[in-house]
């Protein structure tokens, strides 16, 4: 191998709004394999909000990055290199190599791919970690009904989109909230949702009342602050929230008050937070039920895709701000 | 039957503050029975914090007293006329006739109380709806296991003495909170929990942390507002919190804004609300539990008691002040 490897380090800990001096671009030899390990050179790195917590030394359910250390995430790739009876040049793989260009693995963690009929990405996305997290918080915390009325926030997103599809193939009403009417239009045209609310265009809760005029049973959680506090306000009894994410909060200094918490106990509502490597028991299910869905055109995905490793870190900055439209990856070839 | 009714009336709904001017006391004939109707003088009338909701006609879910309507509420008391089949003279009833001396009933509703052991007014308390509360809230959503640690708020209250005592019967770091001395002293000493933090000392999250030292596996909710959001600060992963009520929040006029609504997410908590009435499947396991437990000594209870419908409104004004100690009744005989 004489290339050399490309990673993004993460520099110092952001305060507020994540700035691009916050990560750092380096170039460094291709590890030497020792026995049982193998290289893998990543095709796409996914960008997740989640990151955005593992920069932060603040308490949270995961282990931060290290200053100085390579940021994390989620990759596909193919083996280049191996000296592991497993793993064998030309395999495609799904791993956790991080933003960078080579990674290098005894196995842990990493899945090889033996479906050819899907493109490599979208084991990132619909069938990956986004997908099965919207199947998860939907399907078993959210339990909908056939007739129930499913609100999801960032609709047009990686795990919103899935969200709004899944919904809609167990016979709910769907409704998806997303920023502009672009993002709107193809949750409608495109994805099939019922409706879609555009919350920039200033008046959410007049929307929503149009959209699910009976009130919503089911609230899929992504992003937080001023939206789930309105969203309160139109949950009928017994509904459930299942919280994903809170993206609006991630940046901010001070976290937004919500002033409908009592809505929880007067339509006795089940509030409840969850992350999907919580799951593991349930991601083959998932998976299997995602990949069909997408091969039969019943789930629908849209990708964000920049190139280059030194273009990662704008585009994660645009993710957390709702500039991405679908899955945001980094493409490395 | 000589006799006069006397009757508490909802004279008006309450802004922010109950008043005293907001009840009306009446006296009236006491009805003649129709055939298959019996007569019951009540002997007790319970005071419970829900009742605030009813006098307000904000959207909740139940109907609000119509205004010049008799105030709804638990009582027990005895059968003194009938023409009912099933309900004799000298029966001991539960029923829910609201704050009147007497009330007149089809049998709808009323439950006869056959076991004689126990003094009428546990029916209202830890072996009613204050009691089964606590089991359904704490058991069911809650789900304890020995080891974990339970933290009640209003614990000397009704619901709250029941759901810490309940904790300890089944193996749990039993830990209250309530409102100085006297009332965390009773808690402790009296009650039996392991700790009891007081919020008016002014330093309820150094409290916590040392009553909790590890963190808190069930919330059993009573009050909202910021004991609410400081104790959200201190959940442990997976924690649950049954929400069943707010007390702080019901004179308010602005909802308490919950700053801490994100440690759901990152601790993965079930938050959930709930109303008994709502569960009445569970009622008879319930009141056969606690019942055995008062029994054995192992559930105790203590009442604040005031005498005559005269007097009510004062004492359900202390109730939502938190001046009571203990279960709230109005004794009528």
């Amino acid at each position: 191998m004489t290339d050399q490897n490309i990673q993004v380090l993460l520099a110092r800990r952001p305060t507020g709004d994540v700035q691009e001096s916050d990560f750092k671009v380096v170039r460094t030899d291709v590890p030497t394999l020792q026995q049982g390990q193998f290289l893998v050179r990543n095709h796409f790195l996914s960008l997740d909000p989640y990151m955005r917590g593992r920069m932060s030394d603040a308490p949270s359910y995961a282990q931060p990055v290290t200053v100085g250390d390579v940021m994390v995430g989620g990759t596909v790739g193919e083996v280049v290199d191996s000296r592991n009876e497993r793993f064998k040049p030309g395999d495609r793989v799904l791993g956790f190599f991080g933003w960078q260009l080579f990674g290098v693995s005894d196995g842990t963690g990493v899945t090889g791919i033996t479906d050819q009929d899907l493109p490599l990405s979208v084991y990132l996305g619909a069938v990956g970690m986004p997908g099965v997290t919207a199947y998860v918080g939907l399907m078993d915390i959210g339990q909908p009904k056939a007739g129930e009325t499913v609100v999801v926030s960032a609709a047009s997103g990686a795990v919103g989109s899935v969200v709004g599809q899944l919904a809609k193939i167990h016979g709910c009403r769907s409704v998806g909230i997303a920023g502009g009417p672009d993002k709107c239009r193809y949750v409608t045209d495109e994805l099939g949702l019922d409706a879609c609310v555009d919350y920039k265009a200033g008046q959410l809760r007049e929307d929503l009342k149009t959209a699910a005029p009976d009130g919503i049973d089911i609230y899929f959680e992504n992003v937080g602050g001023p939206i789930l506090d309105t969203v309160l306000t139109r949950m009928k009894p017994f509904g459930r929230i299942p919280v994903c994410g809170m993206i609006s909060q991630y940046n901010a200094l001070e976290p937004y008050p919500v002033r409908h918490f009592n809505a929880i106990l007067v339509n006795r509502l089940k509030v409840q937070g969850f992350i999907v490597s919580d799951q593991l028991a349930r991601w083959p299910a998932a998976l299997k039920d995602l990949g069909q869905w997408v091969r039969a055109g019943k789930i629908k995905y849209r990708e964000s895709i920049v190139n280059g490793l030194e273009n990662a870190p704008a585009a994660f900055i645009g993710l957390l701000a709702g500039k991405n439209f679908g899955k945001q990856l980094v493409q490395l070839i």
